[in-house]
């Protein structure tokens, strides 16, 4: 029997299962997303109870069970995996396309009148329920959020991750734990706030100065925090702290309470308390707790504005990660060229190659994310991740796209680049010069202060619109400092809104990404990251630019250099100047060598 | 005595009577916005209370009146004339700043617990009171739109224009008012309303094929529309239409009643009606008149999105219009540049003779805004007029901005020139250089069929802001057909949110207007209108560019080539090419002249 048949099996018993709890219990729909009371990205085995039930392994998800119907809610970059690990389960494969109604919609569309649907609220956010509810209460259907009946069924549930906290120190760290709390309660004094609770890791990891590995490639540990006037509360296993790390923290006026203790430490808070919180960003069934005349007070974290504004200090650190990280794919990128034809090379030896590339380097602390080694018809799909079981052969001819990056003590890296296999032709030239284009526009591209992220797109996209080309995806995401590689609130997407907390500030670390994705035949994608820097203030307003932090050539033999515009060609060759003075004192031998001759520069050769 | 010191002494008893008028009603505030029952952009003097009341002449601003202040919000663009025309009378200018608390905050954070405030509900948007109502109960106080207090103590109000009303009649009119009124019931089919009440008056004039001259340039007349499933319905002024009209409108299906009679119209509307509004362009006087039963189902007026997508057939007549309108503005030009050191010119000349040379021009019936004719420092007030009291001479070293359209049977134009006056300086020629370069980007952008048009923004500005640059107003507003000025639902300004109805579809006409403004120096505005066509359809998806409809040459003196690329280079020369091939089988003698040497190309002298 296979594996696929066992899971299936599994999964029929366990739906069977939970539909007579829901019976039991009188409910009619049970809603299970891919969510922590964390609400993070990535979730420990703990919280993985959509996986569990549907034996969809796809991070995002959303699984809805009635009595007669179950479906699997994904995005298009999950339907053919969903559609295969689906196959037998019952459970139907609902393809979620941008604009279209969502399972809260199906909801509130199908439920009936009178009946009750139940989510978890331990992983539900505020704002979520409140929507949920409300569409519920317009069909006269109601909503629950205090039965946790899929952790009734769960038998096996792993168990909560344990892995040791430790320090971000000096001089990577730049700022106090001491200073980011008194920062912190000052602007809780002028938002008229006596206290915050905080849920997100990276919050919580970034305001402490502390890091762990709980989950994979994040390196957040997993926690609470409730910051008062007097006191700062961090709520973690106590298994995780050492002594000295104790003392240290209660010596920087940070108590430690056990994880399990936060609900009754939110429901013993004063009635009088007005309680910052995120509504998006914080559980329903932790705000529960509070005592009704709690007053909330709603607003984004300021942790997570403070923490994308990265200091002059975090910048010079980054800088220097930066230059490791582009020495390690320059090696990288020098053996690869070498290797390919001589030897076996498959999607898989990309990742493991890069990867001992970037552990040899100093402060190198883990990935960041998952490598995406993509040959070819591989590449189209944006969040392609090779396996053990089904990876490319890197042979023939065409593109090989490699997403990359790395958590280093001093910042985190992200980066994409094309590398030509034999001769890529002239359709994926076209392909890779129009997305450089897209890159460059923006690279180049000065905004005012305070511009809301997500008005920027349209310059990226106009050189690659203008070829009647587009892609789904955003053209950036924040990024962290040795912290979460996906952060807020910046975003350079067209598809996001422009609400007041995505606008640029000085120090945000953002992604330039623009790809072009053909199904079945190839994908491509450039990505650097880059950094808002101050450009000086005129008598139009103050001004910002874009300083590109990624350090790595970008492979002309995969690009039509006729293409570029003059402006374009400046702009490479300069890229290219940069990266060669600063990686070559990195570098020496095969790698020195290949550096150099990918820095060439174009405007001579075109 | 002085007219200012008349006007001043009048406005000061206007507000001693209302305030004992409100003292008698228990009012403590009193607002009056610039606003009519049908929510235009220019008002009947009937409706232009706010000025009466406050002396203030300018065309939008907010006045509020309590027993011990009184305050007139406006915009930057009129703090200038505010000041002086409020001199004396005991009102405060209050200055609006984007981004900052306008007289709706200031009600509700201002206004005493239990009081009430007061605004003529016949000239509020039912979407501002709804707000308003909201903020003011969150202030335990209350608001009464019931009152037209205004009217009360205004002895000598105006009378309603009696104009009356014409046919836009075929070729120009492409499309019957029956097929309109079909596709509109079609429409209220899909949103399962049964009605549908219109206010605004240019939806009404394009809806029943009718024009009108009731205010200044937009060729509209006073009316409101009840469109049901079995009959339409005008509310008209009966001695505006003629007996022919009347008997033309009957055979298609459209019934007139008095313009009085809307109110008890509305009031009849059977309990179980499904009624389409828009809240934002209905009044909540007009709302209040409904059975409380009638159920509003919301929206943006279907004839807005209808009417901004003009047909192939209009398309046709659009650029006839265009062509005579260049016509007129090459024999201006032409004229202009021969007298500018020969003869006494003012801003006042300008207006005059411009409107004289597209008076001769077929089709025309009237200017479609106020001309903009501003030398030199005027220009940097992007809504400057000048007045027999005040305007420039023509004379000396400089730019003149001129910025002015018509209305023709076939199309509405609005366009804005730079004239060089002596030798402009060199920062004046790189300000119209850069302002140039915005156009262009944007007018050879091409971008998906759907993007919300606000989006698009940083796509003309993107070489604007490149220089530290900036301009505080929308870079493009919607145009009608034969119809207002300004139209939406697009518009291209990043201070717009990116709403769904704001999507950019085939057929719009939209402005494309960067400019630059230096207060007390000058100020840089270079306009052209574009139509929105189908680019084709690939893999990626549907896709639309713009075709640049206005004619004239962009005065190469005020430019500085050098700082063009080839690729603006190549736009700018074949722009000329285009506007020399389409405009000179209409002129002869000077004005040919003009146009031959002002469409020569630059990238050959360059």
């Amino acid at each position: 029997m296979s594996t696929q048949l066992l899971n299936t099996e599994a999964v029929v018993s366990r739906l069977a299962r939970t539909r007579a709890l829901m019976s039991r219990h009188g409910i009619h729909a049970l809603l299970v997303p891919s969510a922590d009371p964390h609400l993070s990205e990535y979730l420990p085995a703990y919280w993985q109870g959509r996986q569990w039930l549907s034996g969809f392994q796809g991070s995002v998800g959303t699984l809805i069970v009635t009595p007669t119907f179950a479906g699997l809610w994904a995005d298009s970059r999950y339907w053919e995996q969903a559609t295969k690990e689906l196959g037998g389960s019952t459970i139907e494969l609902v393809k979620l396309l941008p604009g279209q109604p969502g399972p809260l919609e199906w909801l509130a569309e199908q439920t009936p009148e009178g009946a009750t649907v139940s989510v978890d609220g331990a992983v539900l956010a505020l704002a979520s329920a409140r929507t949920l509810e409300s569409k519920l209460k317009a069909r006269g259907a109601c909503l629950r959020t205090d039965l946790d009946l899929l952790g009734q069924v769960w038998e096996d549930r792993p168990a909560l991750p344990v892995r040791p906290l430790f320090e971000h120190l000096p001089p990577q760290a730049t700022v106090s734990r001491v200073e980011k709390l008194a920062k912190l309660r000052e602007t809780l004094k002028q938002r008229d706030a006596d206290a915050h609770f905080i849920a997100t890791l990276d919050d919580i990891a970034w305001l402490f100065n502390l890091r762990g590995s709980d989950v994979s490639f994040n390196p957040v540990f997993v926690s609470f925090a409730l910051v008062e006037s007097e006191r700062a509360t961090l709520f973690v296993d106590p298994g995780k702290v050492n002594a000295q790390l104790q003392q240290t923290l209660e010596r920087d006026g940070v108590e430690l309470r056990d994880y399990n203790e936060i609900n009754a430490a939110l429901a013993a808070l004063p009635s009088s308390t007005r309680l910052l919180v995120d509504p998006a960003r914080v559980t329903c069934g932790l705000v529960g707790h509070l005592q009704d005349e709690v007053k909330l007070v709603e607003g984004v974290n300021p942790t997570t504005l403070a923490k994308s504004q990265k200091s002059l200090d975090d910048a010079f650190h980054i800088r220097q990660a930066m230059e490791q990280d582009g020495a390690a794919l320059c090696e990288f990128f020098a053996w690869l060229e070498n290797a390919l034809g001589r030897e076996r090379i498959t999607e898989l030896t990309i990742d493991e190659r890069l990867t001992a590339e970037r552990a040899r380097r100093p402060g190198f602390v883990s990935l960041s994310f998952n490598t995406i080694a993509a040959f070819n018809a591989n590449g189209a799909m944006p969040h392609y991740h090779a396996t053990e079981q089904e990876h490319a052969v890197i042979e023939g001819d065409g593109l090989l796209l490699i997403d990359s990056g790395g958590q280093y003590l001093g910042g985190t890296t992200d980066i994409t680049r094309m590398v030509p296999v034999g001769t890529p032709c002239n359709e994926q030239k076209r392909d890779c010069t129009r997305v450089l284009k897209g890159v460059i526009a923006l690279s180049r591209a000065q905004f005012p202060k305070g511009i809301l992220s997500p008005l920027l797109d349209s310059i990226a996209r106009a050189p690659i619109w203008a070829e009647s080309v587009d892609y789904g995806h955003g053209t950036g995401h924040g990024v962290g400092y040795f912290l979460n590689v996906h952060e807020g609130p910046q975003v350079i997407a067209y598809q996001a809104a422009p609400a007041a907390h995505t606008a640029m500030q000085p120090g945000m670390i953002t992604s330039i990404e623009p790809g072009t994705y053909r199904p079945g035949r190839w994908g491509v994608r450039i990505e650097n990251l880059v950094l808002n820097r101050e450009a000086g203030t005129s008598e139009f307003g103050a001004f910002l630019s874009f300083e590109t932090l990624t350090l790595c050539p970008i492979d002309t033999r995969c690009l039509e250099p006729s293409l570029l515009t003059r402006e374009e060609l400046e702009w490479f060759d300069a890229y290219h100047a940069q990266v060669r003075a600063r990686l070559s004192p990195l570098l020496e031998g095969a790698a020195l060598e290949w550096l150099l001759a990918r820095t060439a520069p174009l405007s001579i050769t075109a």
